[in-house]
């Protein structure tokens, strides 16, 4: 893994310098070394695809020129075969089609002098990915679009890169699956994990068992064979792989509705597809034999559509007790010295292995399967790492690994958490590093829905993207946010709602009145990490909608951080400026409350966040008294004390997300 | 045909006469008699399904309730069986389920008083309807949401209420599609006219030919037959029928292209998917038997996927080129005594109208097919009344007919402009008027994508609908837009983008910078209507995306739209606070040049819209001076002259409207 060199060659000037310094390149590539001089773009701009010429860089240079006329406005049209007569822009060559699997050749060179553009890649994946970093360079000056002279290597860290989406909780359209790949593939990511059924629903057509998604899921929420066979081609244009997962032998609701035989609770025992989130008790019987037998007839036909070589059988959260309470399983165990569940579910993975590895597919499981009695042909995705357990236990102990630990993007922690936690532990052996093929991002669903899953998603885990992508010593958190914003103005130009979607929220949300106020807040709450905005999974249905202030309000509240910046800075050198800028926003949060409880009263569904709203103000009033130099008294320091209390209090399933900061200015 | 009768029933004091006024019903119902009294809602407002309980209205009724919760912060939930144990809040009775035909009853009485709500339906698509009608009825004073007490007594003036989708031009996926279907049903539209083959593609699935679709579309853009199955469904549960299109003998290329042995031209030609918008020659020939055998072919296996009597043939804009050059049909227009084009063009129709009937269907063709030895079984879809033409012709003659003169919605005329026509002639005779089974806007999709269909269809067309439900004399233009403005909002609430992709598109425009100078310029500025945005089909080619100023722009610019009627009000009354207001705006625009131009410095894609910027900016400053009593020298009045000239032109595709109104102030 090379390290990131970043040049600057300073020859001509500050402007192009300044530029330079500008861009926002996420991930960050290997090498990085920008030259003097621009390579302009008029509406002759062009593309020449020489040496391999297939239908995914067709369709990638396709659009590549789309993106480029929204951005500059100009139309570029060619005709499909990209082949230029006279001087071509852009001339794309690569040696051959690689191939979607893992550790194939992803790298590219990407050349942009001031007479031309090219780029040199072994595989048409690292050609696509030379497209994705070119389109981040598109720079802007007095006389117009430019791309900046560079000289960029690059090559992933990592061949595993990905992003799991979670129909099963709530549905996804193929669209809204579409636009998620299409954001995949502008951060370099190369897996999606797609976790087809859960114990709310079995969201794939089956022509063997059509019970299966009928049901397995309410009002018609399945994929089509057809539906899978268009999400597959899509994601293989854009470099991008498809793992499926049928979840098992827990999460398995669905399966045992439809085969409640193959169930391990004894007697009369209804399975009834859940609609709130949780973990639940309905398991299969790994003691029969006719769980594996219409385990392989699904998995087959599922398999079938997917043309990656790993399947991801789930695994996880089986907690037993129907286990537990099935004499019948118990006696199987004593017989077959399974000393306990964990022995028993490796006995049902193993089994599980034996068929998946039939159908000439290798397995992955969460990391609940691992034991040292499971096979070393199975790939452990590793998650869990509390309570003693070591995530990286079953990479020690010999198995390929996949990470995602620290990637839970459903928790809602800020990007930075997520970007400074890398895939490998550095004091594990050479050996067990090797074995971790990458990571992966989980979007687990139980909040999500095809409304608000854009600004679930991103644009936090282009972060998460640039982890598993750029080295490892790519850490500086200020720079990563400094990108993110730029990348976040990308992702929307390409298409994402993760902005106008928030702003759908607050105008529903007000009623028709003027939004500005609502907005004032929500860009400083942040929705309740971890699980506590749902307790228990008992707070919110699964058919509720989402569409509250909780779903208006983000990650990296963007006030909230401005802010957060501004007082460290401020704390440390007294800056005017800072001191400037803080008692502008002061004023406003202050100030806020009165505009927005108008907007409150005629739409009382905000009355969720009056009290955040109040409490904003009080806290930002003390804190201008604070740097006004107001005498402090025993009794100003109590009533502070207590505003800066009720400001961390929750509101609308929110929190503020700068109360430290305007703790800190308090107590100056 | 009733009348409207609005009775406002003053017992109870201000506040509930006051929101009664305020209701946003749209379409305006036949019969509304606002009582005292408000049906409040908790956390136990129930729904109790007796009657008919069919899977429409379960249907039905659940999204009823994920709306009500978007609306109010609750969740709802109930079991599927709507059977409810204690006290419900709402009981639907339907009498017996609606057929998607024709004529079918779709009336329905809605009934709240403070004891609770009932409807009551002939049909569940009345019921339905209701349900529509009940959402836009939710209030909220001091002390929450509740529904206001009244009686509706409802039915439609015409039984054919339609929108026209041309996924032929710029392809819509499925999820675009049913975000229209579900507006449609919250406006009363029950007809999705689907617009599947033009020149540009053929966009469903044929098992039969599969070319059709795969050399008909490129990037994979047509439906699946299991698509078309999904897209069907849906719409009947919302009471939507789904007419097919497959235009011919022009505008099928796609056919052509995969049969050109039934092309009217001669010798060798290769026929090529049209990329650019226009009229264009190929054209079916109709002296080939061949031509028959095929389209019986594609016609029967297409209207298979349609449940619905009524099958569109398309019919128009043959120019009759590749005919009149083809000597084989010129001798046999001679032979068979068929005088001229449109003669010929008939034989065609009544030879495809026998292939029609003979699946059982009844045929429908745009009013070129209209033609006296015409068989009068067919349906006239009446779109032309320019040039001597008669839009009614086929009607006087006897024909059924559906009117689109006046409802094409791609013409980006203002509301108003569509709503001041009535599809029916009051001049016509009582057997032509009963002819006129209804009516449609057609949105044709030369510059309208998936990205903008939304903003380009509504709010707007939810005036058209108010003309094909409501009573002839609901004509009120200003209390249209009044509930206008308030029915964007309900469809933002359901899910439409029609604003929020506009901010999106604002953003990306505005490359990172502010977007708050380029809103107050997009909120006065229209896309250039009629065909003037687009010369000759040849400015904007079909590849572009569409994400420019004219498109984040709309019909019923709505800052121009307040200013006008500001205007209209002062100059009736000098009025002061109108003067207030007018001032207000006009500082606004003055002063927004100078906010906007670094905005464009950083965004040269914006440089289309700099003298726009520039233009409303002076202009705006004369009319200021005008307001201050500037004493108006003929050097002033001949500069602000020039001011308002240049104020008129376009700028990005798009022009100032609220010109007139300026100038009527700079001429005061």
């Amino acid at each position: 893994m090379k390290k990131a060199i970043i040049i600057f060659l300073m020859v001509f000037g500050f402007q192009s310098i300044l530029n330079a310094q500008e861009l926002a390149l996420m991930p960050l590539p290997q090498s990085l070394e920008i030259n003097e001089g621009k390579f302009r773009i008029d509406r002759n701009f062009n593309i020449q695809i020489e040496g391999l010429e297939n239908e995914r860089l067709i369709n990638g240079s396709y659009r590549f020129l789309r993106r480029l006329d929204d951005r500059t406005g100009f139309f570029f049209y060619q005709n499909n075969d990209f082949k230029v007569d006279t001087a071509s822009s852009l001339v794309i060559q690569a040696q051959r089609e690689g191939e979607l699997k893992i550790h194939e050749d992803e790298s590219y060179t990407l050349l942009i002098d001031t007479l031309g553009i090219s780029i040199n890649a072994p595989t048409d994946l690292g050609a696509m990915y030379a497209l994705e970093t070119l389109v981040q360079t598109l720079s802007v000056d007095e006389d117009g679009y430019y791309f900046p002279a560079m000289k960029i290597e690059d090559s992933p860290r990592f061949t595993w890169r990905g992003l799991m989406l979670d129909p099963a909780r709530h549905f996804l359209s193929v669209s809204a699956v579409k636009k998620q790949l299409d954001a995949m593939a502008s951060m370099k990511m190369n897996v999606m994990h797609f976790h087809l059924s859960d114990n709310q629903g079995f969201r794939i057509e089956s022509k063997l068992y059509p019970q299966l998604h009928q049901l397995g899921s309410s009002r018609g929420e399945f994929y089509t064979q057809d539906d899978i066979k268009d999400i597959v081609a899509y994601a293989a244009l854009r470099g991008i792989r498809v793992i499926p997962e049928i979840d098992v032998p827990g999460h398995a609701t669905p399966i045992l509705k439809v085969f409640p035989e193959i169930g391990s609770h004894t007697g009369d025992y209804e399975y009834v597809l859940e609609t709130w989130s949780g973990v639940f008790d309905p398991t299969l019987d790994p003691t029969n034999e006719k769980t594996y037998e219409i385990l392989k007839d699904i998995f087959t036909e599922v398999s079938a559509l997917f043309p990656d070589e790993y399947f991801h059988i789930g695994g996880d959260e089986n907690e037993g007790h129907h286990w537990d309470a099935n004499e019948n399983i118990q006696a199987f165990m004593k017989q077959n010295g399974l000393e306990d569940n964990s022995a028993l579910q490796t006995y049902f993975s193993n089994r599980v292995l034996e068929i998946v590895e039939g159908m000439g597919k290798k397995m992955v499981g969460w990391d609940e399967i691992y034991n040292p009695k499971l096979s070393k042909k199975a790939i452990v995705h590793g998650w869990r790492d509390w309570e003693g357990l070591d995530v990286y236990a079953a990479a020690k102990d010999g198995y390929e690994m996949i990470i995602s630990e620290g990637y839970y993007i459903d928790l809602m922690h800020n990007a930075d958490v997520h970007y400074l936690v890398d895939p490998v532990d550095p004091e594990l052996s050479p050996k067990a590093k090797e074995l971790i093929i990458g990571a992966e991002a989980p979007m687990w669903s139980e909040l999500v829905t095809e409304f608000n899953i854009d600004s679930r998603i991103w644009p936090r885990t282009a972060a998460i993207a640039e982890r598993f992508w750029s080295a490892e010593d790519v850490r500086d958190v200020e720079d990563m946010y400094r990108r993110l914003d730029r990348v976040s103005l990308y992702l929307e130009q390409d298409g994402l709602a993760h902005n106008s979607s928030r702003e759908s929220i607050m105008k529903s949300l007000s009623n028709g009145e003027d939004i500005a106020p609502l907005r004032n807040l929500v860009n400083v709450a942040e929705p309740m990490k971890v699980y506590t905005r749902n307790p228990g999974g008992k707070m919110n249905h699964n058919y509720y909608t989402f569409k509250k202030f909780a779903d208006a309000a983000t990650a990296d509240a963007p006030d909230a951080r401005k802010f957060n910046y501004l007082v460290k800075d401020y704390m440390k050198t007294g800056d005017a400026i800072a001191e400037k800028e803080i008692r502008s926003y002061l004023k406003t949060w202050e100030a806020n409350h009165e505009q927005l409880l108008p907007v409150i009263q005629q739409s009382p569904i905000l009355g969720e966040i009056k009290e955040l709203s109040e409490n904003l103000s009080i806290v930002s009033q003390y804190a201008i008294e604070s740097l006004n130099g107001v005498n402090k008294t025993d009794s100003w320091k109590r009533k502070a004390s207590l505003a800066v209390a009720n400001a961390r209090k929750q509101g609308g399933r929110t929190e503020l997300a700068m109360v430290d900061s305007l703790e800190l200015l308090i107590n100056k």
